[in-house]
């Protein structure tokens, strides 16, 4: 049989190896035929190396090379040799040499794929792609991710682990909870009717590692939501979860900025300052309408509620009667807009609900145009102070509930500053968000929301709000944003055992669901419970922007679609009579 | 607010640091009063150090500190001096000081546990021990499992990733296929009456990697099987596994002895030898009745067909006419193993279908009592050839269907091996089983089933054999044994399509079935698939065997009963009508 153990991959070879016999495998990427020779470049994950069957060594060899196509796969062996004048290729690692072969076997033949694996740029649709998904793989870029991804994994798991925190694992067969999104479940056959729940996250079981004195626990954490799912979601997702005792959140602070900068340095050799800088969730509403601001660049909500109403806009009066707010963006140079693209812009507003846009456009002595007939000589002063315009900017107001106000220019902030490149690519903007509240009040349902979620410690200045007017209550959570993305979030923890059981009623949960559901969790706490906070990264996007891509499946081996299924092995599927009467399991119809 | 920072753990202090102020965080441990003095155990996952109340110091202190009670959590505050003359204790780390409370806060007060958490024994039920595992942990010994496992895990990874093998995450949510074990499913909201499966192993995924040209991948995969359970099997289990292109089993054998020589130096600093033995599936089934034999203690199982059909005991003739066979364990020196043990270990024997057991002693002239007379003069010295029997050694019979045989006498050799203290427990019998055989015949189906899996090449000598005598082809499959446990598993795969196919219909599978479940991993062998192969080592009996326990639940956080249930959580348990709704789901009565 034809030994195809390869001596060495194909990025190995270079000018000091000439006159070596090797053994080369690897896929037919670019076949070439050139003056009664044949050219291969040989690909593997590594690299490419250029294979030469020549007539005049050996006539049965070339013969019988005649027939590889791409994708085939081969195993040579051969002798290296100099490439001839001026046919190196500097993009290469092997670009100064190739490989003549001495013989060589067929390991593999190739259907044609659906696609090409070695045109960088490939037009066809990504469903295609997905249920091709192994071959998408082999196109090199999903691999190099996926290689990133496998490095960043690592890091992290060594940085932790110098930091003392213990990977341990927790279960996938877990416990439906109520609170929170969708379980998957999964269904018992001992005990036909139970159900198993997939872990949305392993909160609990980490909690009760710190009752454990487990000290410093981490796991990268696969977790799963059924829900219907946005475009950067999927059904199973990867966290990097963590937990501490005995410690506050600026001691977390301190070991989660060094964890990213450990990453960023081993992934892209990057060194990102540290500390971080910390905002409030109240300033980061106020200034940015989210609590993801993108710090790449100014551009501050400006509120605009003391001038609006002293203007004659009946828009923005109206609005400020029906409770709601005026705030503005100062575009700068913003002048230029043209009225199409404010067009598109009040379009754009709309999807969030939004009935429109004003714009005033400053000149070094005025406001002009749009709304600004209805600013006063003096209000205009006082226009011109509040937003600090200069020439040529263009202010856009909005108006209505304040939520509604928000959410629209946050948008339409990243679309103009996307626009009008006002983005530096290169830089990396962390921020700690803190001072979260503690509940929303949820209208469909009625009741408090966890704004984190249940477990999470209210600021002990505010304990006594829980009782009088939870929902101005703080909450000691803190989420981590990169460049407007929130990459994880954590808390310092409830370790109280009667706090714990107030928040769920604050909840409104019954006390049948709390004891059924948290029960063994509330009891647990009453065994000696460290105070104790912990945090959970988002793996998947902490990759993705490591890779550089804004699509999440780019950085997932065999990821879901949007409707959850997997192309590939047609997941999921219908399954056989006796496995649904084993469960004792009926489907509606 | 007290600041609960601890300035070290409760395992560092020592003489060096006497006359320092430290902050100390843990449980108490232990408490005594004595001569008006209040003196305290505070434990943590590190260690313990003795901390004092002095009325001395500060009255109100030692007051406050009289409710403190076992496992309460609390900080202090004190200053480090060391222990009075004769009053350290060598077995601690720091046992030389002791640390004089000058404030405290109380950080949790804890109910009494339903177990001791500081006597190293307890005599309570591993289900009361399950119930409460936080405390279970809290104890230590599984503390310290925990972390042997962690850094288990880091090992294997770290060397792994030196071998150039990538991480690479498989989905959970799954395919159910119908060869293997019963999958665990988790019904589709979306597509009602479709199911997932959670994986058995991520074999097809880590195959289509190669596909891909992803080279060396590896995981440490969570895996699942629904199987009514032995002792030391869980519901999910964990596998380090890995698949390599362009490589034979004796390269994967280095790479792997390898990545035990590093665990076994990581973790517990024991240098094993390398390369381990081979030994083939025929031999060790000849020699020791078992593909796992524990070599760390000899007493080989003995062929004896010619002599027993030469003897006048018509039990042997009786078997052997029926196409059984005779072996026999010779004992050393068990001459002096007494009728009543003989009956225990025939009793032992016929849990396993065996119906009973001859025996024969030798003195250094002959053979006598048991069926000795049974032997003539030329057959003992036939049998003395044979068996290499010296004075005062026992020999021991079974005679039975050969499975029968070996199975009994497999588990005797065992018995008796730890019954007469044979093993040395420091022995670390690292051993490699080859030449499987591909098929074995299931009577109850009246099919083959794979020995191994259906992915698994055959020996490529024995690729004829499959049309004619399938049952004789070997595989190109392996097992890793240590000191009688399989540790792991692997085999060169398949990357023929038309083999592959073959395969399969060699197994029984419908056309139907074949392209429904693999059809999608079949077409995907067709598009250049490099040689390749693979093996998976089970994470729990490793970390098992490192921390020295038979329990597989000692090594796992959160265990499974033999049930399947979580005793902590209460899991499975009943969903909500709306959760079953959703899914199109109705549980039958």
């Amino acid at each position: 049989m034809f030994d195809f153990r390869r001596t060495c991959n194909c990025n190995a070879l270079n000018k000091s190896n000439v006159g070596q016999e090797v053994t080369l495998s690897g896929w037919v990427h670019r076949r070439r035929d050139h003056g009664g020779l044949i050219f291969i470049d040989l690909r593997d994950r590594y690299g490419l190396t250029q294979v030469i069957f020549d007539p005049k060594l050996s006539k049965e060899i070339h013969e019988k090379a005649k027939v590889l196509r791409s994708e085939w796969v081969i195993s040579i062996k051969g002798k290296v040799r100099p490439r001839s004048e001026g046919m190196a290729n500097p993009n290469l690692n092997t670009g100064e040499i190739e490989v003549e072969v001495l013989d060589f076997e067929i390991l593999s033949p190739a259907k044609t794929p659906p696609f090409s694996i070695c045109d960088e740029r490939i037009d066809v649709s990504e469903d295609l792609r997905l249920k091709f998904r192994y071959l998408d793989i082999r196109r090199g870029e999903i691999c190099k991710n996926l290689a990133m991804r496998h490095k960043a994994m690592l890091s992290v798991r060594n940085f932790l682990d110098s930091q003392g925190f213990l990977e341990i694992t927790t279960p996938i067969l877990s416990k439906s909870t109520p609170e929170g999104a969708r379980d998957y479940l999964v269904p018992s056959r001992i005990y036909p009717g139970n159900f198993y729940a997939l872990p949305q996250s392993p909160q609990m079981f980490k909690q009760l590692f710190m009752v454990s004195g487990m000290d410093r626990y981490f796991q990268i954490a696969q977790c799963f939501r059924d829900e219907d799912m946005r475009s950067d979601r999927q059904p199973e997702f990867t966290q990097i979860d963590a937990e501490m005792s005995f410690g506050t959140p600026e001691d977390l602070f301190v070991i989660f900025e060094g964890l990213l900068k450990k990453l960023y340095k081993d992934c892209l050799n990057i060194d990102i300052p540290t500390p971080f800088r910390h905002m409030n969730h109240k300033d980061a509403m106020e200034n940015y309408g989210t609590d993801r601001p993108d710090l790449r660049f100014d551009m501050k909500l400006i509120r605009l509620d003391d001038i609006a109403k002293k203007s004659s806009f009946s828009i923005f009066q109206e609005q400020l009667k029906a409770g709601g707010v005026v705030k503005a963006l100062c575009v700068k140079g913003g002048a230029d807009i043209s009225r199409r693209v404010m067009d598109e812009y009040t379009a754009f507003v709309k999807e969030f609900g939004l009935s429109g846009l004003a714009t005033v456009k400053r000149t070094d002595k005025e406001f002009t145009t749009g709304i600004a007939k209805f600013f006063t000589e003096d209000l205009q002063k006082e226009l011109l102070e509040k937003t600090k315009a200069e020439n040529n900017d263009l202010i856009i107001f909005a108006a209505d509930k304040e939520d509604r106000v928000n959410q629209s220019l946050d948008h339409l902030r990243r679309r103009i500053a996307k626009d009008r490149n006002l983005i530096d690519k290169k830089k990396l903007e962390f921020l700690w968000i803190v001072d979260f509240p503690m509940f929303s009040f949820d209208e469909k349902e009625n009741r408090l929301k966890s704004e984190h979620h249940p477990f999470t410690s209210p600021n002990f200045d505010d304990i006594k709000l829980l009782d009088t007017d939870p929902v101005k209550a703080r909450a000691q959570a803190y989420d981590i944003v990169l460049n407007g993305y929130e990459i994880g979030g954590g808390s310092q923890r409830i370790h109280s055992s009667e706090l714990q059981h107030k928040i769920f009623q604050i909840l409104n949960l019954s006390e049948k669901d709390i004891q059924n559901k948290f029960g063994f969790f509330i009891e647990a706490l009453q065994y000696g419970t460290p105070p104790h906070l912990g945090i959970a990264l988002g793996l998947d996007r902490v990759v993705m922007l490591l890779c550089d891509t804004d699509n999440i499946r780019d950085v997932i081996a065999y990821p879901k679609t949007q409707k959850a299924t997997d192309l590939m092995t047609a997941s999921p599927s219908e399954v056989s009579q006796k496995q649904l009467d084993e469960l004792k399991l009926k489907v509606q119809k």
